[in-house]
């Protein structure tokens, strides 16, 4: 199992930008297009747990496009082999002392890179 | 891309169940074993966010072993070809409303599955 193969690396993490420029403009088409469009992909959101493609598109479509923005304090990108990564970020919103936490499962598919597992949550400050 | 390959599964699902008993029983020994041990394993907690698996271990090392124990409400598992997979819970534990949330990505190394990513958290229930 090869890690961090720079070409699927580099794959991966024009995935990843696609989807944050997505998320912080509520650009609703592309973020269905990048979680799985299967029964099995699973969010868990800051306060919400969705179970499958059609609930997480049903929360996308009902979300308030608004106070999206956010800064990426840290990220963490792996791949391993050919086909699977994790991504790990932890961010802040203005306005916000919490702190935000977002990590993904992607899994290229035939119809390319694809989330397939996603968590969102937010904490106190560590150390705070 | 064959999804849930029933031995692949069945394999997961073993590895899964051992992590969850050694979770409730505070057993560090088989908890440090089932994460990969490398510096991009990432693991955030409830209150913490730990990046490589020296912060994971000395994370597990410090902890109280009062309280781990928990009752899950909701399991899915998924596999993806012959490497890879996705777990993710709900739970509570005794005394708490809260909500907690279990997310992991596993991946088939050559010392067996171990856990690359991890995210829990806890909401207060959604609807409440």
């Amino acid at each position: 199992m090869d890690i961090d193969i720079p070409e699927v690396k580099a794959e991966v993490e024009a995935a990843f930008a696609r989807y944050e420029t997505a998320l912080v403009t509520n650009d609703v088409r592309v973020l269905d297009e990048l979680f799985w469009e299967s029964p099995t992909t699973v969010r868990f959101g800051t306060g919400e747990n969705l179970f499958g493609a059609e609930e997480i598109a049903a929360f996308r479509a009902a979300r308030s496009p608004v106070g999206l923005a956010r800064t990426v304090l840290r990220s963490s990108v792996t791949t391993y082999g050919q086909d699977f990564a994790t991504t790990s970020i932890t961010f802040q919103r203005a306005g916000s002392a919490k702190i935000g936490r977002q990590q993904q499962s992607w899994v290229r598919l035939p119809e390319g890179w694809r989330v397939v597992a996603a968590h969102v949550s937010l904490i106190d400050p560590p150390n705070s």
